[in-house]
């Protein structure tokens, strides 16, 4: 985030929270469990709402999205082929979702027929992580494209999430990326992060994390 | 960059541009060429030093360089193997290098012993766009595995860079990506910038880099 020090009566991150807190009560009044996707461009994003929404609705939960990126519906178009309720936020020249965004799209969207909310905010390993949008779970996904020290490189990120992803690993030879350095830096910012290797095209991990978020 | 309303007579970016003029007077001065690095995690921008830096010196340039990242010193360690003077830049909890912090660095750099300095911003695809740093060109950098919708993603950073690569083509196949798609793109944002199709690791494209950045 861009700091600046200025006298507003209260912090942007402040008002962010208490707004994140009112999503939060907005979500859990209506049986909502709603899971933050971050990580950078290309890492595999909206991949993983591709992925992990059959393995949901298979397991008898209803799903629904809310997806951000600066410019365009790319992603967003991806998401609402899968045939659930979506919406989509485009953020402009800002470089992260906040909760008031999200306040908004949660208005827009069918909230008593979804059970799992999933998140996706814009590719971005930095500003994201100080702006929490109400979610119950936050989950980063790096992919060993990036460069193995993409993981040591962002520690707040990895100190904020529950769940990390590391993703492509059948790329890792091709790169000259160790999946064992990412994994290492991982523990190492956050010894309590739970770790999946991942190759979400295949689908390799997706059972794994759709375990994780709903226990 | 994150949005926010305030009275404090100057704004951030105001602020930044005029600290970027004299940024560009000092490296004008010192008759010093300055090239901006941008580009997503993982896009090729240390690799593009890495190997832009031995073509420059052939030609018989004086290299310098400044790296940011958030944290650590993974770029740094890579660039000062190069044997050439470098300044590293550790950001914390900001997602991008500013006019100020670069003002700090070009006064530990043996400046007149620099002809052509090469700045490595933050791996990120929104901020560093509304913080110029005082150079004389912006190169972006994307990879295909970043994902084909990349540069659909983020106009604002391709109309503010002269020149975009796209790198890792020797993997779009293997990612799904159409680089013809990138291209397309890139040329919608801004039908002046100047495009080269890289695989920096086996040094395709530094070489009509080079050209680009020195004539």
């Amino acid at each position: 985030m861009h700091k600046i020090e200025v006298n507003v009566g209260v912090s942007v991150t402040e008002a962010n929270r208490r707004q994140a807190e009112e999503n939060r009560e907005h979500l859990d009044e209506h049986g909502i469990r709603s899971i933050d996707i971050l990580g950078a461009v290309g890492s595999g994003k909206t991949m993983l709402i591709e992925k992990l929404t059959p393995v949901l609705k298979a397991r008898g939960y209803k799903v629904g999205a809310i997806v951000g990126d600066c410019y365009g519906d790319d992603d967003y178009k991806r998401i609402h082929a899968l045939d659930i309720p979506t919406q989509n936020l485009n953020t402009g020249t800002e470089c992260h979702l906040d909760a008031h965004m999200v306040h908004h799209a949660l208005h827009k969207l069918p909230l008593d027929d979804i059970d799992v909310l999933l998140v996706e905010n814009v590719g971005n390993m930095v500003c994201p992580t100080d702006f929490p949008v109400g979610s119950h779970k936050r989950v980063v996904i790096v992919s060993v494209t990036e460069g193995d020290d993409v993981v040591n490189k962002h520690p707040a990120m990895f100190r904020e999430c529950e769940i990390g992803i590391i993703n492509k690993v059948d790329l890792a030879e091709a790169v000259g990326a160790s999946v064992e350095r990412m994994e290492r830096d991982m523990r190492r910012h956050n010894s309590n992060i739970r770790i999946i290797k991942a190759n979400l095209k295949k689908g390799v991990g997706i059972e794994e994390l759709a375990d994780m978020l709903i226990t």
